[in-house]
């Protein structure tokens, strides 16, 4: 037994990243070990991980739940350098994306229906456990070993740093789309909030051959919306006559935001039947009102991401219709500097490290 | 012209019931006429008329907009007396049944999928106006003219007074239950409140074999819930212990009540993906938390009443598995008694005018 508890640790892999301590959130060099790569694993050299407000999150414990140490990042992309005897979908030299999953219990209703995210035993891919008892570390590191089913083949042709952010941004509105049935053509979605998810899902949007509408604070917003980022229509959702004239007028709406906000405009802006779907989520409850909710047969929905299958769907989507997020690429050592400017919402749309390129910049 | 008006005039269909003239909401006989019997019409004799909290909603003008004189009553069985020469669903004799709605614009997307409930031009059965710019006046007269495709056929078999009710109570369960696929046998529903929509849902729902839990803030009611409704499960919803034991157990909750209450408790008792309908209306916003919303993918949905066809199908259906409503029969000269105890909620569970065999009671 003693000795093979020492090959098992002889397999370990040593790996290395940038890790907070404690609910600072301030970020450090940090050598961990991920378990020995199993018959089902891959081991991937991370290249590319995008920055999810999640992160900043549960470095500050906001949830209250942080598993310290914490290595962030749920947004990864690399090389696979190793697959287990049991591995069929990877061969050393592919490219593989991880999301926010790495493992689920395999049998409940949820898993068997492809849907990972909602099992009640997930393991999420930082601060999580893992089904042996050890710590989940994120993408802010140079290596990964993960269960080949929480792992998507990304085509090589795809620029890699900008499918970073669909492992994360780009499913959780891409799922809603498809599980509400938002993704038919000729609909009319409404996307609230233009930060990481909503530029994505304006594309995607796009990309089913749906009629966008931007709802957005800021009124900056709208060239870009329209211009850039091929939106059909803008709305300022402070402005009561634009809301007013575009009543009735939406089948959906994916609403990204996670500041507090009011849904009754928003349910308002929904035709019969139509359906609000809340990827975004603000600490404070969220109110509406029953009548009008009622005569019109509309839907509140909630959505968290989504499954491992749904993923490779997505990134072939993606693949083939060009989607990727627009990214500020950075090395590893301005981290600290854009999770400042994130909480700031100051980025275009979603910062990128460079991983495999900068992670010699963090001194050990 | 003016013979032609005459004509017509003489035509018309003089009908007699029991009005409100005013906000007071007090109720006096009333003569007046109703359309002469199109080509489309049949004309009804009323029998039975359930009353529903609607009718006192818009007695006392609660939502602002009732059209006085108001005659009540939308829960309508009675025998056809006449049909126009294009009707092909109704024979003179047979029994007809008349819910909420009398007439739609027919060509929007609500009326071409069979809700015309849902459809912007809708015309109720009281309160309301008809295309020709009539009043349109309810079920607690003797007599009711109406385009055949608001009417339903019922079989002489079903116990009358019994079914009444089901043409507004029942098929505001029965369209949710069917449209958010609340239906399969198997699934393990919840039925907030029970009164005169609740008690009809619990039938529903054993017709279409699902198990039924009875969410309520009476524990008064289980031993009636259980025992004469059929319930699997009764559960006292000020109750912490009974809350938290059923926390993420149902597939969805049918919600009929319109005072206040908590959504939050009703939402935790959800599964992932649980359905939470709204079927009644309480006039303050109601709130929810929305991250166990999105972390469940959990839907707060609205619905009122359905469709003519669905109707029918409500009504074939429940003939089939023996469903019909608890009712409290009573003269016509007792319905403001009635209307006072409904507002106490002292009813098991809906009061039913004995139309026909009553209205000499009413004085001239």
């Amino acid at each position: 037994m003693s000795n093979f508890l020492r090959e098992e640790e002889k397999d370990k892999v040593h790996a290395y990243g940038l890790a907070a301590r404690d609910s600072s959130g301030i970020l450090s060099p940090f050598h961990f070990t991920r378990r020995a790569n199993g018959d089902n694993d891959i081991s991937v050299k991370i290249m590319y991980c995008g920055i999810c407000h999640t992160d900043l999150h549960y470095l500050k414990n906001d949830f209250g739940d942080t598993i310290y140490p914490i290595v962030p990042g749920h947004e990864i992309v690399g090389e696979v350098i190793k697959v287990g005897r049991s591995v069929t979908k990877f061969s050393v030299g592919d490219i593989a994306g991880v999301g926010g999953v790495v493992g689920s219990c395999g049998s409940c209703s949820e898993c068997n229906e492809g849907f990972e995210i909602y099992c009640r035993k997930v393991s999420l891919t930082f601060s999580s456990r893992y089904h042996d008892g050890s710590i989940n570390y994120g993408g802010y590191s140079d290596k990964l070993v993960v269960d080949e089913h929480f792992a998507v083949l990304i085509p090589k042709t795809l620029p890699l740093d900008r499918v970073a952010p669909l492992l994360c941004a780009g499913i959780t509105v891409y799922s809603p789309m498809k599980y509400f049935k938002l993704d038919q053509p000729g609909l009319h979605l409404g996307v609230v909030g233009l930060g990481g998810l909503g530029h994505v899902a304006v594309k995607f949007a796009k990309a089913f051959n749906i009629k966008v509408t931007v709802i957005s604070t800021s009124p900056s917003k709208k060239k870009e919306a329209l211009e850039r980022l091929g939106a059909d229509a803008f709305l300022v959702s402070r402005d009561q006559q634009q809301l007013q004239d575009a009543m009735g007028t939406l089948d959906g709406i994916i609403d990204t935001v996670s500041a507090h906000h009011a849904l009754q405009p928003l349910i308002d802006l929904l035709k019969t039947s139509g359906k609000l779907v809340l990827v975004g989520a603000p600490v404070l409850p969220l109110e509406f009102q029953a009548l009008p909710f009622i005569l019109g047969r509309k839907i509140i929905a909630g959505s968290a991401a989504g499954g491992s299958e749904e993923m490779q769907e997505m990134v072939d989507f993606a693949a083939k219709h060009n989607v990727t997020a627009d990214v500020e690429l950075m090395p590893m050592d301005y981290i600290s500097t854009a999770l400042e400017r994130l909480a700031n919402n100051d980025v275009k749309y979603r910062f990128v490290i460079d991983v495999a390129n900068t992670i010699n910049k963090i001194s050990n």
